[in-house]
């Protein structure tokens, strides 16, 4: 009987670390010169360990952080009222967002139907990153009709909040008319805004808000991490 | 300026045609050979030029059945009454369902909790594929407490009705309580089921659904082709 490889040993006592909860979801594991001093062992011992770990789904690196420990997919409710920041707390996770591109130009001829626009008309374009506990979650395109909420770019910049932006245009409140899923492989420029290989499976939405009237205020395309999100529905509708 | 090649003009020439319509969404095209005839080249250019196609998302192979034109992804809404039958009739599919497995055995710790049961409990187990006009659109796994629906496997295998076996046990009516979707990619195996290459995007579903008391009758796993079916929900809740 040969012995088995001493990579194998590390990975099997951090994953029961791990399924202890010794380490729990989110933690940073220590780096890999520590891990490699505590085990006695060189550092390409203890990444390989680390690959192993990655591979089976149980920790995840991130780009210059470390190697962390993964969360189960974050819960996202899809129900009649979706709120990012609101969804993400109610999750444990601390929200964030990031700004990639703001615009204002003419409406595509999808988001002219989508918000009962005619061609022509412009719209707002607010394309930006969700967080989850600093890790990207979602890549998103909102549109808006301009002239429903002019200054909309300026309150996004402001607040990175739609529920704050349309607020502050007297919109009180909107509600989520329809949700269009399905599922993708992540584009490289996709893969590496989310942090996530090529080819990784990603769940895209399509979606429009509407206010109190049922007049469209935002049609929205959002690109999920498909391993670090689950929508879901049902209870509240 | 050089000539481009052979087969990009064939390409470009069926491309034209599956956009006039002359060719619609499911339509099967006229086989390697004929093609060849047609524009007098030999089949090793007219395959270079489905394989762009394909490539494309423009048609598709089936094996051993040929090449066909892509539908748009069938809508399947998923509100407070998920009906297969119905909803793909609804999109102007043909429904179809293949039993794959049927099984009745002691419920794994997941099921039990989702179906209310304690350990040990008997469920009924039913897998197979669901398909839109020929096609595998999912795989689906049924689970079943036996207890309440002791002739179901019967009844799946008479009807491959999930709504005609419950009404065979006298339950008239039942609801989706909650679903919660993930996107993943296809291992092999589901791959080989679904007729997709290992790699492709997963819409995967695990819902609950209810009878008018809101005790749990069905806990089902679907892993939906991603770019077949787009999960749709809103307007009706």
């Amino acid at each position: 009987m040969g012995r088995s490889p001493l990579w194998t040993a590390i990975r099997d006592r951090l994953s029961e670390e791990i399924a202890d909860g010794h380490y729990g979801p989110g933690d940073k594991l220590p780096t890999e010169l520590q891990l490699a001093e505590r085990f006695g062992v060189n550092r390409h011992t203890v990444r390989r360990a680390l690959a192993n770990l990655a591979e089976a789904g149980i920790v995840h690196a991130r780009r210059g952080a470390g190697v962390f420990v993964r969360h189960r997919p974050t819960p996202y409710p899809i129900g009649r009222r979706v709120r990012f920041h609101q969804n993400l707390m109610a999750a444990g996770r601390i929200p964030d967002k990031r700004i990639l591109h703001l615009e204002t130009r003419a409406a595509g001829r999808e988001e002219a139907e989508a918000l009962g626009l005619t061609d022509g008309d412009e719209v707002h374009i607010y394309e930006g990153l969700s967080l989850a506990d600093g890790a990207p979650i979602a890549l998103f395109r909102s549109v808006f009709p301009a002239a429903l909420f002019p200054d909309m770019l300026r309150a996004l910049q402001e607040t990175q909040s739609v529920t704050a932006a349309f607020k502050a245009h007297g919109l009180a409140d909107y509600t989520r008319a329809r949700t269009e899923i399905t599922a993708k492989t992540a584009q490289p420029t996709l893969a590496a805004h989310l942090q996530l290989p090529a080819g990784a499976a990603i769940l895209r939405t399509i979606s429009v808000n509407v206010d109190a009237d049922g007049r469209p205020v935002e049609y929205g395309r959002t690109w999920f991490a498909g391993d670090r999100v689950a929508l879901t529905m049902g209870e509240d509708g």
